[in-house]
């Protein structure tokens, strides 16, 4: 266990920082666990809007006078316009982001500010404002979502005859139109899309009057602050209104099956974009050259969209290690929430931002796709079926039979639309013209009716479906 | 990099295992990576409700006879009693549950156990019986959460007027009813409830008749299935009903949030077990005693349920891995998906009948719970809050006085409560009687009246609003 | 949050069994709670051989009999016979493999059997168990590791010649040899190997004889039974020895990093494997195949090599997760530990024999490879430091020179190796014959001779290294 | 799946940021994929030590000259002075500290910065910086454990004769002393720095010349380029270089368990904390008060630590999962790669400069420690072992004769080390006065002298052994 090297020897910054920044003593390590507002600096709108909704509720209960409301609202307002003009001066000393709006509050009005903190407390202020925050990051989630909706749909609809192979095992299968796949994604989007639906609905309660845990003995009305803040009512436990974390878990879950849903299309791209698939081109936007091998377009968007799952399931499991078997209520432990989910809303964003625009932008090598999808003899399937469903052969029979007529064909190194209908009748007589109506892709695809199938016209019911639902939806 | 001992020198019986094992070959790796039976046998009940829906339809749709459909029927229902009967031989080389029905059919049946085949593919069938065991078992959480919580509203209402103390950071910060912190735990167990009925309502699709990922050319009825099999509808899309696992990943996110909830009562309850807080007395049924020490009750089953979580969350990582970044359709990685749930299913239904069992049995010490709430003078910010509400203090002033209140309380030895009338007049000539409506932990929690706050009238009126909430719902 | 469905119309097993099963009460989920013989009957023979060690050492200090030294052996040889032979009636009741047996023992040698707890507890005795069988483990994964490693070496030796594609970005960046490829393997399952190796080497001590928790009163041997137990040493102290469960994360972690490098490997295969790319077939012991399609050759074992990591990690997880936060010493939340031990050993030696079975049996298709790798003007990068080392060229001009040429090349729709000398001439006067020594895909990888380069004469030097290395370490 | 509410409503920077981000289209999308230079900018140390090494070969090789080696070592050295002057200008459009730096060298010392890029690529380039970087946090690790130990090890001398209890579910089992619980701590940190020393080891190799991945064409010497910055020895294969990132992983391992350990002392410390428990008194410097209730000290250092492994756990399974499956060499899904690593270097970093600080800082309880440890007759295991050893009763009667003497003890309200011997005596005529020697808690501990038992003189003799290793080591 003796140290194989001398470690003054190695280069890095790291070094020096490690060591260095602590060893000041504890002040430096208390400051640096305690101060939270390089990163709750974000939640800087939530925080004032619920200050504002906070203080007009003191005044209209009697609590604080209106002049002092006013002025609270006033300094407020002004503290916001410091901050989007980047004019205002975040303190570590202050340590979060309540904090610092407090004490700037105080130098612009004065003991009125501290009239503010009546009947309220840090952790219900915290506790609303990330809860504000992600319920906005769902809504802009929804929006992102319905986007990248759109686009699958725009390409399913150009592309509902595009016959592409259907893979299993990566390994040609079956044909299948590149309008139905788009429409895959567009199934799981949606279930995306009502899981953050669902999840708002269920976030939708106001904890703002928890106080520290307990309530308060002040006669507050905590209907009409969740109405001002756009809830559809308050908590109903103060306990749970200051320790809960659902709404946080809830949207890593959420963004982690949506991000484990773009990154199975990034992949498709990936492979799809090879030289040897060649099924689609990506635009120039999203890729990136090389100076000198001008073929080369490097599919960067799409690896990192395949990328980010990694990060937000990180984030999934970090925050739920830390909420286990962590007693009520409020512990320090639960700073360690905000950072994990503010990465995700990003994480997850920038990947919806960039699949959307693959997919509006990426061309479709359609004969690449055609060609592809007969390799292998992928209509055996349809002959089997056509055998028992027309002319009533006992399944093993239409397999063997089937068999056999794949042999012709890759003996005569042909596709199974190629053999003359002499040979396949040698197999069966019973066989007839009718039966080419399903051994090319395109007859294969068009067979393919069932309700949920891949036929040209059930791509086009399905946009029409979903086209009627979005907009159902968004009302 | 050298091995530091002979290995054949160490007991154990992986040694001759792991190299025995595989040594014999491909065939046994093989065997290895295909077989599913010793797990999949448990989707018997589903698998042969699939076959015998598709095979109703089929003969609805002329596909098979009405003879052929009834015989089949007939054989499924012989080996649904083989199997419950504990007659039934399960073979690995029939590789899964599907097979082995199969197999077993064609034995009692002869050729029409063929035409069950039709139209439809192992990839439909095993995404239809795995949903329909989510399903289920989404039921069966459903009614294991609602026994939580109604024993939680019995403890609550029994206890509405126990005081203990709320703490933060572990550290008594307010004193809050017992029946209030129990209701905390109703808010998250009826979230709980609250996703998995979305969840329900969202993998309230039907794949069969997907078939293997394109659809079919048969003229199938996928709506008659879905009815037949308890879904509201067929799924929409062939590709996405073969791909999808949301059901799954998402009953593992909501098992890991509710399994993360039930950990925080464990840890509580293991932590009031210790004779040092003595806030609870487990039952006899629901911990283990020690021969020798008889004081000594090992809160098993509190710790078995705070450790639950490390193993759904441990599941709910490795299907998102499996998942993240796997191209359409079916993937043999997706053979992975089964052992995670049901081993997650299996651990939250014993977590939660713990958890049920243990807050049913528990004793509370209430005369302990008590004494702690007022340790550490909790009730000076109800002091402190007085001197606002009441006189009309200035917030930094109260808090002055309360400080020097708390300062003469410890000097003296007593509570706050406890400090004569004229002591606290010293401090501020306006202190009346009236104050002492505050200063003891039953005045301070009947005090905090504000919605949602721990008062016993709030927790009274909670509980009948969870009773009756419960109920409608149920409806 | 209504109910939308009638559960009991939903068909499924997981009904039944989860609200029956506990529906008889405490002791049910007491028995569920405690009973760990399903999983841990598989330490039997690490249980065996600590019980034998300890008598023996008991013996040797007089604190028993010689006589019940030698029953005790006499007892659990049977013991381990009756189970071998699958004789052994293993009992829920008895709840452990410990308690299995030593029940057992006590019914075939009296007394006795009860003298060997003196001075053990079932917390050394289930901390040595499993220690001595994820030591095991390592060395098994040991032996697993030098296979693969062999038969990559071996394919890498006859393939240290052919040319394949390099890629970045799953694009064709730069000729490199297939040999080459295999070696990066051979340098990651090297690392496996050395991680395995250390973690061996920090788990080589015995916690037998630290008792329950502060160690014993009796006069015990301990340095006795670690060397008969084939350990380095006992460990240090006793509270750390029945709480420390390193060995196990420590096992989970290597698994986790070797089972990403299979998984990194897998992929390669599922694609190589395509019609598209065509670069390997796939024996047909380790793929699947189609009846009626004969082409179709799908790579499962590779999908499940692939799939394998999210398991290992989630169990990796499980137990990080399980271990957070517990006090010293053991908790009951440890007796979570093991099946994911177990299972991530299984799924990690599974993982390796498919992996390595693949590679030995896989046929490399060197034409589509060797045709691949000069996909896009590959050697483009070799043209531009070929001027710059050659001719002096400036870096800038060379890669305007460069960009030129393939231009050039991309117009006539040849190669640039095919260029005639006097076009390259017109870009540069001083451009030779010489510069043909770098333009061709067999030129670029044999001129890549620097240390790790891919020329095959470095290829084949690293097999000999390897190979010598390997055997070097085993001795 | 309706939207519930206008999300125009509601506050928040998240709405705004969001879709204002990307709205301007794929542009600032790619820019967000592809500039790194807000977290990457933390390796310029390295990026500038492996540009000098890299310059220094290239004309020690004759590849450039000496007078471009000497401008481009002065141009590097003024950007360092620059970036550690704050004078630097980082700039998003130049992506990456690679790119940052090139460009202003290009600026300062003209075409011979380009002259830097032979036989060089990003890929090596980044490989380097990443794993120096890992190296040296890895060193700083070792230094930081060191102390760690240091301040267990000395509060461990202090406290060898400092009885306690051991406990195991959190109740109390037997004495022990708080030395040997200090002692166990400083096993687990041992294993730590071991794992980090075997880490550092097995990193050591430099990826410098490994190029874009297939090595290059130029006369290198990657052995100088290895010396010179630290080294071993250079890396052995090319597209390993550039694709392997097993020290992040293992970095990330080691640094999951370690922060494990470290959160179970903080939960013990959390606990320890409680006025009910009462074993420690955190110094000010590491709790945070209350103004109005003076005794409370929340213990916010303690609860950070417990949490911070969240946040590694969570780092971990995300860089496993990003280089799951993933193709070699280079993918752009290995961006990922850094700032999870870099958080997690941060949050350790934190946590075991708490830790040491709360240990060294922590006044223990001795008095309340020792009362509990006497708690519910936890010497009874010592009895029946006296029992045992002295008199050579069978064990079953011993527990027998202990549990009728903890029933006397329990009815009298003593301790069992107060009871007559002559009521000792009415259970068995053998006991003496000797029996006295192990029913005080101090005679338990003193009794505990097997080796790794809690008996002070073990503790004292293991300090010391500490000491020598790690002096020894250290060498």
């Amino acid at each position: 266990m003796s140290m194989s090297q001398n470690p003054d020897n190695v280069p890095g910054a790291a070094n020096a920082m490690w060591g260095g920044r602590f060893a000041s003593g504890p002040d430096a390590i208390m400051e640096e666990i305690n101060a939270s507002i390089d990163f709750d600096r974000r939640l800087y709108e939530e925080d004032i809007a619920g200050s504002k909704a906070h203080a007009a509720m003191l005044a209209q209960q009697g609590i604080i006078t209106a002049d002092d409301a006013e002025s609270i609202t006033a300094g407020l307002e002004e503290i916001r316009g410091e901050i989007q003009a980047g004019r205002f001066n975040f303190s570590r000393e202050r340590e979060d982001i309540h904090m610092n709006i407090e004490a700037r509050l105080a130098e612009l009005i004065g003991p009125a500010a501290g009239r503010l903190h009546t009947a309220r407390s840090r952790n219900d202020q915290v506790a609303l404002d990330f809860r504000l925050h992600v319920k906005t990051a769902f809504f802009s989630l929804d929006r992102a979502l319905t986007g990248f909706i759109e686009a699958l749909l725009a390409k399913a609809e150009d592309h509902a005859d595009t016959v592409m192979p259907g893979f299993t095992h990566l390994q040609v299968a079956q044909p299948v139109t590149f309008g139905h796949h788009c429409l895959a994604y567009v199934e799981m989007a949606a279930r995306d899309l009502s899981r953050c639906r669902d999840a708002v609905n269920r976030l939708d309660e106001c904890p703002l009057g928890a106080a520290a845990l307990a309530g308060t003995g002040f006669d507050i009305d905590r209907h009409m602050t969740a109405k001002a803040l756009g809830f559809r009512e308050p908590t109903r436990n103060s306990l749970d209104s200051v320790s809960d974390r659902d709404f946080a878990l809830e949207f890593l879950s959420v963004a982690a099956i949506c991000g484990t849903h773009l990154s199975r299309l990034a992949e498709e791209i990936v492979i799809w974009s090879t030289p040897q698939f060649g099924f689609v081109r990506l635009s120039d936007a999203f890729s990136t050259g090389s100076s000198i091998m001008p073929q080369k377009k490097n599919p960067d968007a799409a690896e990192l969209v395949r990328a980010k799952p990694g990060r937000i399931n990180g984030a999934l499991i970090s925050l739920l290690t830390v909420m286990k078997g962590l007693p009520l209520s409020y512990s320090k432990d639960m700073q360690e929430d905000k950072e994990q989910v503010f990465d995700a809303i990003d994480s997850l964003a920038l990947a919806l931002a960039a699949a959307t625009g693959m997919v509006r932008d990426m061309t479709i090598q359609t004969e690449a796709m055609r060609k592809a999808a007969g390799h292998g003899f992928s209509t055996a399937t349809d002959l089997a079926d056509w055998l028992v469903r027309e002319l009533g052969m006992p399944f093993r029979e239409a397999h063997h039979v089937t068999g056999r007529a794949v042999a012709l064909a890759e003996a005569r190194g042909v596709g199974l639309e190629e053999l003359p209908l002499d040979s396949l009748r040698e197999l069966d007589a019973r066989i007839g013209e009718a039966v080419f109506s399903v051994l090319g892709v395109d007859a294969s695809v068009n067979s393919r009716t069932s309700f949920g199938g891949t036929a040209p016209a059930n791509v086009r019911a399905q946009v029409a479906y979903w086209r009627e639902r979005m907009a159902t939806d968004a009302r």
